[in-house]
This record gives structure tokens, C-alpha cells and sequence, in this order.
């Protein structure tokens, strides 16, 4: 552990009290100047943390900060966020975690970014990222797949995520095939899956996720929405993200253990496209016909009026009213 | 132009002759001491420089080194190694041409360097690269391809650097599939591509390939040789290497307008698998058959004894006698 979370450790068992300088300095075998400065250092990221003459130190509130610090406290996982990364700005959380992929080995790391000067959605769009309004994310994954099985990893975050705002807020997450969360038709979450592969061996994948969390209206797109206009709530990123890790790692061991099937399962039920008709533009074709189901290797199927069924690998899906 | 190309772009103008320090001074407008470290840096690569008291400098001969400035040199392509960097040492040309590609636009450029510390081969495996003997070379390129078609742009190589070989050489390179060429069955080539790849958009490959040239048997194992042990003569490496470049132009050029139909009809020449029988390993599974064909996606056609035909996107091919 580090000094600084050695520190917050110790105030979270005295919670609400006042811890003194000296008794900091003797348990983490620092002098009281060093503890001032760690404590100093905890005030910039954003912790609330009062001095009072003989009584010391105490902390009044967690900052509203996606720091590494937090996010580990208590994360209860077995391979997503066992390496956690924070940053305030990054040009694209997926470049960064790219970088750190290439170099370490080892899967479940995560980057978070408050902002991002270059956020990318798919196929080199880009994608907004308000200051401290939202999670992005990257995540580090190796599963043991083929470069054509990418997107049963895109549909497992997308369940995942689905299922975790569910459960946490009273909402009715939508997934909009491939990669796309929506709130009654309005985008919250989406997802964007890398990878770096030989032509039969994935080396490894880069998951970002950028969920629409405390932006108000006027933060995005119409065409977006967040959890905090559909709540009326400010909500708890920390707990939140967390949640999300949690969530995600939990239907990665399914995925591992038992395969794409059960996940294909839970994406039936949160589907908004499966059952409608829906135009699909890819790779420079338009088709549009009756979106009938995802295959087992999370690819779309969708019947034209001639009954030809194509089978679309990613696409983007506009539904036909 | 950097001025090393400048001088050595005045030393072809009059080949074998002097070109007076004062020349070079002049048509550079540099001091002569300027020209005279500059001729200092060309001769630690490798260049070959005569200076004669009231005469001036001689290019005498060339570096045998894979240098930027020569491999440039005249070089006869629309894309492949417009921009080229070459390095004595690197950890990876693999490694070197992947971080190029995320920073930069455009493709074609290429990494060369004379050793690797750890020279990658399919799989994770170790690739060896004895210094000054061979051609280790990863190339970028963004062909509009999906994920699973890389095995297309393998085969390509494959079939491109086979034809340079056999028409430069008076020897008869076989492609075993999916990425070595051999000669008389021993490896004189291996290729390696890696992609960075959404689930339906290739955003860029890079092509390594590795080339025994001038190595002896003494410097190789044993299923392996080089150029110089099957011609019995020491190789212009450079000369080589930029008939490589201009193959793969040729062939990626064909590649682009025509699909990959043209290199299969080659491929099927220069095939030292089809129609034999095959033990192939691949996803931790062991087959036995005939290799029957490559489909029109790259991958291997196998028909098993009991009639059923397994379609194999990549693995590791043992010739059954």
C-alpha cells in the first residue's frame, strides 16, 4: 500500500473522528511533516480532509473523483481493476491502455480519465467526454478467442453494464446492437472494443466504455441522455464505477467458464433491436429487413423482404418506426 | 533531401571520380568543415570514403548495411517504403512499426533494423536474427479489410517475396502455408502479421517479414537456410531488400484492384501444400488429411478421411510422407 492509502485506510476505521498527527506519523513510521504533506496531497485530488489544533486530522468527504484510490477500496473482483489508473486528462483512455497492454502482461487493467482530449466511439467517430460528469474507461482483456469473436466481448460488457444500471437505479436500459446502451431511445452508454491479434490468436483487447453518468441536458447530444436527467438524482460515480467493474467481472468469468450462450441469454432480454425492423449501413451497404436474432458469435441477423437472412458482424442499426 | 542524401546524390553524378570539398561546400551552401563531419557520419554507417589531399572525396563503395539512404535509393514503388526507418538494434521491428502506426496517418512505411533483441515470430515465438546477415523488415499497411481477412494479406506477401526470389535468383521457393517460404524444404522466410482492428474495420497491419540472406548454416538451425548457402554467393542485401519492396508494391497494388483472386492463382504455384497430406495443430486441436485448397478468404482447406473438410484459418502445417 502506499502512504497515501495508508492513510485513508486509517481514517476509515476511525470514521468521523479525528486522528492526530502523531499518532499517523507513528503508525506509518513518517515524520509529522511527511504526513502534512501527504495529507496536502489527498486535499488536491479532492479529499475533504480538516485540521483541527489538538485534535489532528479528519476527514470529512471522498472527493467527486474517479481516482484509483477509491475506485480499489473495497473493489470486490478477481481480475477487472486488480490495476487501476486514474488520470484528470488523456488524449483517449483507449490509447493509453493500449500502450500499457503492449507493455505488461496480465489482463483486468483499467484506465479512468475524467476527460479526454481525443475520446473515440466507433469507427474512428469521436466521442464527448464532459469533465467529472461521466465514467470512461479502457480495460485490459485476454480472453482466448479468435479476432472474429470480438464482438461476444463487446455484447458481454454491453450486458453487463446493462444489468448494473438496472439494478442500482429503477431504469430500463436498452442494448442497441453492437455496442450502444440506450434509455428510452436515448444513448447512455457507449462501447468500443479494440484488439490486437495474429490472424487466429487475439494477443489481447482494449474495452472502453463511456457511460453518460451527472451530465445535465445541456452537457449532450439530443440524441443522449444521462443517468442523472433520468433519475433526478446526482450520482455516486465512485459507486457507480465500481459496480460497473464488479458487474463486468463477473460476466467475464461466466463468459470464460461457460462461454458466449448465457450471455446471449441476458442480451435477448435487454435487446431494443432484436424483433424490430431496422435499417444497417455496413461496410458501405445499406440493407434493411427484420432484425431476427444474434447469433453465437454475436453477430446480427437480419431477414429481408426477400427472406435472405444476412449475417452482420457491426453495423449501425437505425430502427424503422 | 537531408544533406547525407545531398552528398551522396553528388557522388553518383560522378561515379568513381573526386568531388572537391569546395564542390560540395558550394552546391550545399555549408562550411567545408560541415561537409567533412558529414562525411565522418557516412562512414561510420558503413560508406566507403576516399579523401585525397588537393582532389577531394570518392565515394569508393557502399555500406553492406540496410540503410535508410540506400534502400531509398532510387526505389520504384507507389506506397511500400516511402518512408523508411532503419535502426541498427531494436527490441522488436514488430514492436517499432506498431507504435509508428498509431502515431501517423498513411501506409507503406517500413522498419528495418540489422538484429532484434527479441524478434517475434507467429504465436509469441522467438525469431532469430543474426546481425548483418538477414532482412528483418515490419511494414504498415491499412488495406480495407475485416479482422479475418488478414490471412489474405499473409499470402500475399508470401506470394510476392516468392516470385522476387525466384526471379532474382535461380532458385525455386515453395509457400508453406500460412507464412513461411521454404527452399528444398527448409525455411529461408517467415512472415508475421499483426492487426489492430475493430470488430469490422482493420485499422492498420503490420507485415513483418524475416529473410535469411547471407547467413551461414553455422548461424541458423537446422530446418532453416539462407540464400547465400543455396546460391553459394554473398547477396546485396540492399538490392534485395528493395526488389522486396517493390514486389510487395506490385502485389498490394494488385491486391487493392483486383481482390485477392490474382494472388491465389499464384499462390496454387508456389504451394508446397496443397495436395499433400498434412498434420495441422491449431486452437489445441490436431487434424490429419488432405490439404485440398486455399479458399477465396486465405484459409486452408482440409478434407479429413472420413470426407468431412475442415476450413483452417491458421495453424502450424507438418507435411505427412
Amino acid at each position: 500500500m502506499m502512504t497515501d492509502e495508508k492513510i485513508l485506510s486509517i481514517f476509515r476505521k476511525y470514521p468521523g473522528q479525528h486522528v492526530s498527527g502523531e499518532e499517523l506519523s507513528e503508525e506509518l513510521g513518517i515524520s509529522r511533516t511527511a504526513i502534512w504533506k501527504h495529507i496536502e496531497d489527498l486535499r488536491k485530488i479532492g479529499y475533504n480532509i480538516e485540521a483541527e489544533p489538538h485534535l489532528g486530522y479528519r476527514l470529512i468527504s471522498l472527493p467527486d473523483r474517479l481516482v484509483a484510490l477509491e475506485l480499489s477500496q473495497g473493489l470486490n473482483t478477481k481480475i477487472i481493476g486488480k490495476n487501476i489508473l486514474s488520470y484528470d486528462t488523456v488524449e483517449s483512455t483507449m490509447d493509453a491502455a493500449y500502450d500499457l497492454a503492449i507493455k505488461t502482461k496480465g489482463e483486468g487493467a483499467c484506465v479512468f480519465a475524467e476527460s479526454q482530449r481525443k475520446g473515440r466511439g466507433r469507427m474512428g467517430r469521436d466521442w464527448q467526454s464532459p469533465r467529472y460528469k461521466g465514467i470512461y474507461a479502457s480495460i485490459i482483456l485476454r480472453p482466448d478467442i479468435l479476432p472474429n469473436e470480438t464482438p461476444k466481448i463487446t455484447l458481454m460488457t454491453a450486458v453487463s453494464i446493462a444489468k448494473t444500471i438496472s439494478s442500482k437505479f429503477n431504469l430500463e436500459p436498452q442494448i442497441k446492437w453492437p455496442n450502444d446502451l440506450l434509455i428510452d431511445n436515448k444513448k447512455i452508454c457507449g462501447i468500443l472494443t479494440e484488439m490486437n491479434a495474429e490472424a487466429d490468436k487475439v494477443k489481447f483487447l482494449v474495452v472502453g466504455i463511456g457511460i453518460n453518468v451527472n451530465s445535465k441536458q445541456s452537457d449532450l447530444v439530443d440524441t443522449a441522455t444521462s443517468l442523472k436527467e433520468k433519475t433526478g438524482d446526482k450520482i455516486d460515480r465512485i459507486a457507480f464505477a465500481k459496480a460497473v467493474l464488479e458487474g463486468l467481472d463477473e460476466h467475464y468469468a461466466i463468459f470464460n467458464e461457460k462461454g458466449f450462450q448465457p450471455i446471449l441469454d441476458e442480451l435477448r432480454n435487454f435487446s431494443s433491436t432484436l424483433g424490430r425492423r431496422v435499417k444497417v449501413d455496413f461496410r458501405n451497404r445499406r440493407i434493411e429487413g427484420q432484425a431476427m436474432d444474434v447469433d453465437e458469435s454475436g453477430a446480427l441477423l437480419v431477414r429481408l423482404d426477400n427472406g435472405f437472412v444476412e449475417r452482420i458482424l457491426s453495423g449501425d442499426v437505425m430502427l424503422v418506426r
